[in-house]
Order: C-alpha cells, then sequence, then structure tokens
C-alpha cells in the first residue's frame, strides 16, 4: 500500500485515487519520460528526462555538470500517460483519461559502483528494452561523467481516469455526440542509421517492439 | 526572437536549442498535456494539467479550490513531444529525439471575464479542435468555480533533438544495430458514451482527428 501524506491525499476527485504499490509500478514502468521538478533559487523548474526503476527505487542520471542533478532539497518526479479525450456535452466537463504517479522524496546520490551500473542499465532498458546487453557498456571516462539519483519510492500519488464523460443530467439530452477519443504512443518502423550498413538486420527486440500497439 | 536568459541558455548541448518564437508555438501547440510546476511549502510539485495558448500568453485553469493554482510566486510549465527512442552503438548514448518548451513566468489571475472565457475556450479547443461551438457553453457557476491563469511567453526555452544516434568514432565499426526507433502519438477511434443515442454520428471535427497519423 502506498501511505498518504498531506500532499499526496487527494483533495478533489478522490474516487480517481490508486493506493496500490503495484499501480506505481505499471504507471512507472509503462513510461519512456518523466517530468523532473526542481527548485532553483526558489523557482520550481520542470525538465523531461529518462528514469528506471528497480525494486522501490526510481533512478535519473544526468551530466556530474547538470544543475537539476545537483540539488540539495526534495524533487518530484511525474509520470503522464495519456490514454484519452473526454468529449462531454458541455465545455466545463471536458477531461483526459489518464494514469500518472507523481513521487516525492529527496534523492541520493549514488556513489556505490555496483548501484551505478546497476542503475544506468534499468535507466537504459527502460527506454529501449534489450539493448544494454546488445551494445557497448560504458566505460570508466563515461561512468565517472555520470550522475545518478535514487528517489526511494516512498512518498507517491497515483491518479487514474478512465471511462466516459460525466455530464450535468440535463445535458444529457442535449443533442450532442459525447464520448472518448483514444490516444495512443506507439512505435514507428525502426529507421537505420545512415552510417550503418545496410546488410545489418534490425534485432528482433527492436523490431518486436515497432508491431505493438502501444508504448504501455 | 525568444529572449535568454541565465536558466533559459542552455549549459549544454547548445546545438539542440531553437531561438524563434514560432519554434515555441509549435511545440506548444501540438501539445495536449503540460506539466506545471509550482513550489508548495519549499518543495517542488509538478502536476500533469490541460492549457490554451492566445498570442503570447499561456492559460492554465483548475478549481477555484485547487492548492495548485493558489500559488504567489513562480511557476514552470514544460510541454514535451517524445519522437523517438535514439539507439546507439553504446549504452550511454543512448538518446530521445523530442521537442520540449519550458515557459518560466509567475502568473496573472484573470479576472476580466472576456479574457477569462477566451481563455477557457483556448483550453478546450487545445484539447479538442472544434468542440467548443458543438457543445454547451460554460454556465455563470462553472465560471465562478473555475479559476484561469495567465502567464506570459516571455521567458522560455525551446529544446529539438532529431536525427541518428552520435556515436563515439571507434564505436561506429562496432557489430551493432544502431538507429532511431520511431515514437508518435496516435488517436484512436472515437468511443461513444453508452448513455448516447447509437444514432447520433460522430462529428466530422472528431472523426477527422482520429484518422490522422499523429497528434502534433
Amino acid at each position: 500500500m502506498l501511505s498518504t501524506t498531506e500532499r499526496t491525499r487527494l483533495r478533489r476527485l478522490g474516487e480517481r485515487a490508486r493506493t496500490d504499490r503495484e499501480d506505481l509500478y505499471d504507471v512507472l514502468d509503462a513510461g519512456l519520460v518523466c517530468h523532473l521538478g526542481v527548485v532553483v533559487d526558489g523557482s520550481p523548474r520542470v525538465i523531461p528526462t529518462g528514469y528506471g526503476r528497480i525494486d522501490d527505487t526510481l533512478y535519473l542520471h544526468g551530466s556530474t555538470g547538470a544543475r537539476s542533478l545537483r540539488t540539495d532539497g526534495e524533487i518530484c518526479v511525474t509520470v503522464t500517460h495519456l490514454d484519452g479525450i473526454v468529449l462531454a456535452r458541455s465545455a466545463m466537463h471536458h477531461s483526459m483519461n489518464y494514469r500518472s504517479a507523481v513521487v516525492y522524496g529527496t534523492p541520493r546520490p549514488v556513489t556505490d559502483p555496483d548501484e551505478h551500473l546497476a542503475a544506468l542499465r534499468a535507466i537504459t532498458e527502460q527506454l529501449a528494452p534489450g539493448q544494454w546487453d546488445a551494445v557497448r557498456p560504458p566505460n570508466r571516462k563515461e561512468l565517472a561523467a555520470t550522475a545518478v539519483l535514487a528517489l526511494p519510492l516512498a512518498e507517491a500519488s497515483v491518479k487514474v481516469r478512465t471511462g466516459p464523460p460525466k455530464d450535468d443530467d440535463e445535458d444529457y439530452a442535449l443533442p450532442v455526440w459525447a464520448g472518448v477519443q483514444p490516444v495512443r504512443t506507439v512505435f514507428g518502423e525502426p529507421e537505420p542509421d545512415p552510417r550503418l550498413s545496410p546488410a545489418r538486420p534490425v534485432p528482433a527486440h527492436i523490431h518486436g517492439r515497432s508491431t505493438r500497439s502501444s508504448a504501455r
């Protein structure tokens, strides 16, 4: 179960909340990009970046020189999947179907070499499953240049909206189409690097992914 | 042109920066969801939400009771499009092709009734073009319950990455497939509300959208 803190308790629309840890894993594991929130000089900064998960730890990486990773305080990591546009009979009941996870915490710089490498593997595999074992692993110089932060999955909220619009009772009689327009993330046909030998086929772990109907 | 401030100047990978205002408009106008960053009790909070744009103003809305909109200070709004997964010959050169916009500023609560209504229209049309004129407009009670913030598009950065991986020179000889796996956001077939009369056809502005190949 996910514990509820003041800021992870949903003040409004509580029926959208999910409290199982598996729901959190599902949302995080299905994502490709997270939005990392940090406070810089008192102001919020939100940047898209990759991530990975091992058990109850979320990993982020960046250049050792990147300012967004040199944070002292708390960070917030949000992963959002847009699943549909909810088309209601009235303008103000338009909405989205989505799954989102918001994780709060103070990250820990990863210094242990084994954990550092495992985290980089998780981040790479999150983006491109099967790639880690297919490509050149990081060398010493690359490892030294890459900072990794570990964020415990201790304080998080998960929200999910599904289903048709919820219109006002009197609006159901309006002569207006209503429903959901599904939104999906799909993979296209892999595009070879122009510098690649044409004879080299697309590996199964990449090609197989491109034929899936959704990035979930 | 977008002016450059300390935090919108790209410290690293400067070749990804875009400085034309049209590039900012393109990224914002192609989006469905933004990630809104606020500072609450000194900590960052990042939540997904809808938005709209009119000229050089970005609009956000929410319940008048929502804490995320009762912010005194600066906010950050980020819109990200993931266009592809960059599959390199080495693990650490894996990357993403993307377009992102990051807007900083102190929002202004919208109190003028005409601007308030125009902003709600822009937010609805961003999510579902053509819907505003097809559905019941907001009534007085709904308008009173909906807060709108206006964020000037004055300080923003746009980043775009395209193209194949950039591998280390010596890695191009490795027997590894490399290239880009495209990622696209697509609309599915509209799903009618179960409470809708089956005789009501899907309007052209919705059906037409579902046949496009991309949400851009």
